[in-house]
């Protein structure tokens, strides 16, 4: 459980507390991550399933990582080789993997929703991996959990969402979390990629990136995906750097000092990011993938009920989990 | 080994006591596999393989988290990906994995006879996990579990099983277990469907479903296979479903109040079964599916040489079990 | 380490000493891997991840058997399904990835150099699985294993590769490897596939077949790639196989009596090698893929920084190892 919740579906429905209880959680569970013997046997005997319809290797094996990390098994069932291709619906699929009783079931779908769809009719916990252009709740955590190992406190910053919003699950999981901790955030990108009336969830909407960018703590570049270059959202590659990517000497002319900026990968490098800007010492993006195995490592640890005290070997004192 | 059996490749060759000496560990496995913490040290530092000629996730998963359950290692080896496509023979890819000192390889093959012929050239066990037309004995004992979980001793028990059995592998497993353990089994399809001779096995034919079902304990309604509707022996799945599929009518009006409802999965919803009757109380199938887990780590065990007695977690006491 | 090297990306780069130290490590790991319990904790709580480029399931098998029988956690990341469909640099998925603290990556790639590559960036240790044309280490130091284990010393023994040399990572492997441990390599094979200048690396060049295996101590007959045939390098296989190939009548003709014969596999049968042949009594290719097995246990027993000493369970005593 995460606070109310047996699932992990939408940062929508998660109050402030259940957001830190990952976060705070998260914190422990990078410790192991980082220690010469990263094993401890918190999810012993559990088994964790990847379920994914969408190729992603990256968010896969953060989750695979995360739970091998804490002794789950995992089992990988991508929708190619599945009986998926046999005609076999979503909900089947999910009940016939539930009835092999796994702990915990990790979804990646194209169709938003999905996951929570399982949910209503599986025991064992969801979580999403990203669905459709609803939600995509663990990339939302580990950026919430990178911005504050960074800037402290996430109450009174600003925080920039640069680029297609409008398809971005991550944009949509980001202003949940971000505003429910207290930042505020700014949307900024081609109109056409703005949803009409998001204001009224808390952000505010710019169309310059100048003016989105001033004064803030720490700027997202979302990701500009492939398949929507061309079509009449964007022009083109350059044109859309030009306009709404960042290079260095944007960065340098219009950046505070301290602002921070993530990408939640894989990077176009020279559309929405210049190199330098990627590579250089605001980027946190390599921050953002070790936090996601800790976060991911504390939403299979909180509901997969794994075993909680000093015997689950997770902080400060971890002798069992050196002693396995 | 299982009896006189060092591989599981056929319940053709099995005898009723062998038989029962899976289904009576699978008793205990189930308990295993139902525990809070599902992990046992029996086949600690053996290997089982999975080497998928067929796309199969379903049944790959089942043998994997078997595997995992009793704590063997894993290792999935999938045609598409391997040197098959190369030009290497089958029996070359097997004394090639062999050679890296597995315990147990679990064969899926369009050819029916492939795992036995690569078990007359390795030295670890084999087991088929469907070979073309000709065996799928794990599917054969999960179901004979999963009827005598419900019905008791199959002892003069009546089994109809309806569909395409002249291309059914789970058809001709079912019929041998079935009937070494005492069932009268039916058999019941298009006539270009069932193969000519096929009573000399020890089963009836049938050729209208009300007359298969009558007075029957248990229904095993196979699966269409897509391939087959349209050629010559299907017109088409609505016609199909008209005459050989089982709706909440007929099997209100034909079938005993007991009588329960087997399919070896993934369900056609609307050709061979309605869907309310696979969701119904009649429906075993997703019993069969966590069956499936229990049935394959005995089979693995037996054939793994698992370490036996208590120390090994798996009973009633199952200290040990626990207290990895 | 394997002596000064924190990565294993090319043998032309290792001394005698650092190859020896490799071969005499892997002794230790085939008699663990023969245990009836093939299971040392030795590296329990690293994670080795296998970063294939280029589709093989025997190697990555190889390595994914060897980093479980050590207790490492093994993650496959193939290409086809990974980021780097969606555009992504070879150095920034391996930089992702790094980001998830894995302890050794093993890459394979169609591009010599690329682990190097990756080995600049990343902070983990790099074992090449192959590279393009460059190197297959692993493959060398298997071969040299296994034939120690049937010639002993390789000092003053004569080996000859047979076969596509220019486009052989296996052949610049085994006649970096080999030389240095003192063998004398011949290479043999089209002249259009012998590379100009090869001998200044310390091997002679024979254009027929019957000198260049007379009283040698071992041939390594290379695969002939199927997407060579065809092109003016090879006529046909056919033609290949009568002038390149061995069959049982040259075999019993040519070689010593002791002479033994290495394929580092796929083989494809009746072109470099007939069946009778690849299969008698002359034959070590099965034992190559064993002895990978061990040789990658070492390799990544040296590069992810196992545990020493008796707690490893490696060795002679073994105790602990047996315990787990």
């Amino acid at each position: 459980m995460i606070g109310r919740h047996k699932h992990c579906l939408a940062l929508a429905d998660f109050s402030k507390e259940e957001i830190l209880e990952v976060l705070d959680l998260a914190v422990s569970m990078k410790e192991v991550l980082r220690r010469p013997i990263k094993k401890v046997p918190s999810l012993r005997g559990k088994t964790v399933v990847n379920l994914f319809f969408e190729a992603s290797t990256r968010t896969r094996s953060s989750f695979e990582i995360a739970a091998k990390v804490l002794s789950a098994d995992a089992l990988n069932w991508t929708a190619s080789s599945s009986s998926v291709t046999k005609g076999e619906t979503l909900v089947d699929t999910a009940k016939n993997l539930e009835a092999m009783r796994p702990d915990v079931l990790v979804i990646r779908h194209s169709a938003g929703g999905a996951p929570g769809l399982v949910a209503e009719h599986v025991a064992c916990a969801v979580v999403s991996a990203g669905d459709g252009a609803h939600e995509h709740p663990s990339q939302g955590l580990l950026d919430c959990f990178t911005l504050r190992e960074r800037l402290g406190s996430l109450a009174g910053k600003t925080v920039t969402i640069v680029g297609d919003v409008s398809h971005s699950r991550v944009a949509r999981s980001d202003l949940f979390a971000l505003t429910k901790l207290g930042a505020r955030v700014r949307l900024c990108g081609p109109p056409t990629m703005i949803p009409a009336g998001i204001e009224t969830l808390g952000a505010t909407v710019h169309h310059r990136l100048k003016d989105a960018v001033e004064g803030a703590d720490a700027l997202v570049m979302l990701r500009i995906q492939h398949e929507r270059i061309g079509d009449p959202l964007i022009p083109g590659t350059r044109e859309y750097s030009k306009v709404w990517g960042l290079n260095a000497k944007k960065a340098a002319d219009w950046l505070l000092p301290h602002c921070v900026i993530l990408h939640p990968g894989p990077i176009n490098r020279g559309v929405e990011l210049a190199p330098e800007v990627a590579d250089g010492p605001r980027s946190v993006i390599l921050d953002q993938v070790e936090n996601g195995v800790a976060v991911r490592m504390a939403i299979l640890y909180l509901l997969a009920g794994g075993v909680h005290g000093a015997g689950a070997g997770v902080g400060a004192g971890g002798e069992a989990g050196r002693a396995q």
